[in-house]
């Protein structure tokens, strides 16, 4: 059986339990995002017991005082009232609640005894519940979370995201807009996981043609034979990034006090489970961001050759030596290619793969030399993916944005690497981003993450 | 016998030979930045054959034509032409020479050749050389680099560093200064080392009281043994911070046709050999920086015990993950710590480490909690050094830069990671590092960092 979560995603109605008028509470969030974003307007109930409008919209008392059906309910109320709410729910024939307030098996017996009775009442009722302690869901059609997106964070993308960390969520996808410029299909809090866990949402994942990468932060599995045995097929054909947090002693304690995550089984065994797996392990959040937005961006490569085009010397050392450390390979160029590339460098120079261009930059300029190298080099067959470094200098360069396009013309992974002054780094930075190119701040990651593509292409065949 | 570099470090006059009166080149950016930099401005001596005045300033046709005493002479010319140049700064009794420009040992059999010649005739003639095919240096008193360097851009600082690369060096400070807010108190840029090496260099840092903090980017250690042996001296009190490209063998081999650097004898071998010293080696470039800001700005740590406070407990989760792979402990708080934290959280929530302190800024807002979780902590006598995790988002919090005070006010170090809203985040990362604080982008390097430093302590005792 597929799991259906159609009134989480595509609810037809939706009320929303514990609106507030104070524009920093989350009740207020919450409606104000669902405001914007779901279409049917009039299909939106805020309820409140003591207030009678807000944002322009009538505000019910209760549940029962909406004549119409409703499909989602989303609350931000104190836990010990929510099992009376799933009564109603269950008269009004709810099909989902979203849980976004905190307060259950993560604060102890008390918070854990009302999470068992709300699991109860959710299959007795048979109502789907997501959460609690989280911050729902964004999707193209739909924001449910608390923190105030805007229209200028939201980006449609190809990545849908799976947070059990709250907080976390909400911050790893404000930074996902906002810094990297990277859409997603999806993003989901699911907290607790009362009902709703990781499997339902791989799962939704997997026959959801639009998402292309799946990222997934989990302080414990909840079903981990099912996880595996999902991700195993999911992996066929796309890549799943998975941050599992809790492997360490303290770090599983943190996990249990929040988000009351049991653990993995042995954290170790499930680990080197993961490392058996076609799974992407990262190791902490900057990874997490780095591996998600490469894959989202970048076609992948078709073998482990690659050229490091630099503007300096020491770059195409480091990033050898670093390329040493993983299954990469910076190939000798042949003859032909040497000869082509030739034509643009001064004739005391003969051009090598690392390929330190600041001779070729200061003849041509650093855009007109990069114009012909990228073409050279991919035309070649000889090059998988190049590992571009430049450097942020006044006399150097200006950069091009022209230089996306043929960046972006062959269906071969470019990441940049820029290092200098923060001013124009920023600059150019922003530039390639926007334009939907990747641009990290270490060349470890770099190579790191190339290496991540190329094992997931090669195990794809 | 001390090395004696004070001709390049305080001559009394400077003589340029190759400047130009295109802004775009090089011999224009070396004249503009001594002229602007070193006070004796009526002892800056431009040469060019085919000029009369540059910058206000007259120019001479050669050496010969100036009547007064030379120390340093910084040159920008072709290779080929300084072996003569040289027999002219012997009659003016010339103490030391800077090439700045390239084509020497890097290039082939023929820039050898000429490098040899100028090796040998430095030798004969007594004139420290520095350089080839390297940057010049930046203090507080002199900048010799020919990239512009502009007011806003230069900082006194503690740590004096040291790049064989020309173009690495130049790069790597300019972000230092416009990304880190990290002045420097010596910039080397040492290129191929035709004379003045990293030894000199080390045991000129080992005397300057003001150099706080030495890092090193070499492709090859000239005299290793004697370069260990200095180092053992220098980090008995300094951090030595090392980047050794060419470690492996496609990174030599670049490394080869970059510097002319032949090796550091076996380089895994030296690698080893400096594991076992109190040199702490960098992997690349971002490493680099992240290292030698940490240890030029934060106290050094007195243990290893570490207390994580997190906006999102999945910071805590990871960060206590990480710091297990180090020889970092997240001690447990004793009963009094807790009962004293306890009155700044929630009844139902009971403090722990790492701190998910959410709850507390809930009450008491960001600025507030943190004034007094922060003492608490420190003042305990139970926590060594904190990793604060906060997130940047518009419901959230307001960050008070009076927090950076708090920070400071117990010799203790503080690393701060924000993940979240990027205009947010680029805001008070700014205002953390402008202000002498430690901001980075994810939580491996924060942790790998103070490792090094309780590592870097701990021996120093």
């Amino acid at each position: 059986m597929q799991s259906d979560l159609s009134c989480f995603f595509h609810p037809e109605s939706i009320a929303i339990v514990g609106v507030s008028r104070n524009t920093t509470k989350a009740g207020y969030g919450i409606l104000k995002n669902v405001l914007w974003t779901f279409s049917n307007t009039e299909r939106i109930y805020p309820i409140n017991p003591k207030a009678t409008e807000i944002l322009g919209l009538k505000v019910f008392h209760s549940l029962k005082d909406i004549e119409e059906n409703i499909d989602l309910v989303i609350c931000f109320v104190t836990p010990k009232v929510i099992p009376a709410l799933l009564h109603e729910c269950n008269e009004k024939g709810v099909k989902g609640v979203i849980i976004e307030s905190a307060g259950f098996a993560e604060i102890g017996e008390e918070g854990k005894r009302v999470q068992n009775e709300i699991s109860r009442l959710g299959k007795e009722f048979n109502i789907r519940i997501w959460g609690g302690n989280c911050m729902g869901t964004i999707t193209d059609e739909l924001i449910t979370t608390f923190e105030p997106i805007t229209a200028d964070m939201r980006q449609k993308g190809v990545v849908s995201i799976v947070g059990q960390s709250g907080y976390f969520s909400g911050a790893v996808i404000l930074q996902m807009f906002t810094e990297r410029y990277l859409g997603v299909r999806t993003a989901a809090s699911i907290g607790n996981r009362i009902d709703v866990d990781e499997c339902d949402l791989l799962e939704h994942f997997m026959s959801d043609y639009e998402t292309r990468v799946a990222a997934f932060y989990l302080e414990g599995l909840k079903q981990p034979r099912k996880f595996l045995r999902l991700a195993k097929d999911f992996t066929k054909t796309k890549p799943l990034i998975c941050l599992l947090g809790g492997q360490s002693e303290v770090g599983r304690k943190a996990a249990l006090s929040h988000t009351s995550s049991t653990a993995h089984g042995s954290p170790q065994l499930l680990s080197n489970v993961l490392k058996q797996s076609k799974i992407i392990q990262a190791t902490e959040f900057g990874e997490f961001f780095n591996i998600m937005e490469a894959f989202a961006k970048l076609p992948l490569p078709a073998g482990n050759r690659l050229a490091i085009v630099t503007i300096t010397g020491a770059g195409g050392v480091i990033g050898a030596d670093i390329a040493a450390n993983f299954n990469i390979k910076i190939p000798q160029l042949s003859d032909v290619t040497t000869k082509k590339l030739q034509e643009f460098f001064p004739k005391w120079m003969s051009p090598k793969n690392p390929l330190d261009s600041w001779p070729a930059f200061e003849i041509h300029g650093l855009a007109k030399a990069l114009h012909q190298i990228i073409p050279t080099l991919f035309e070649s067959n000889e090059i998988d993916m190049i590992l571009l470094m430049i450097a942020a200098m006044q006399v150097a360069i200006t950069f091009d944005p022209a230089l996306i396009n043929t960046m972006k013309k062959f269906n071969k992974p470019i990441i940049t690497y820029i290092v200098g002054d923060n001013r124009i780094k920023k600059e150019w930075t922003t530039q390639i981003r926007l334009e939907g190119g990747v641009v990290y701040d270490d060349i470890n990651t770099a190579i790191k993450v190339l290496d991540h593509m190329v094992r997931f292409a090669s195990s794809k065949e």
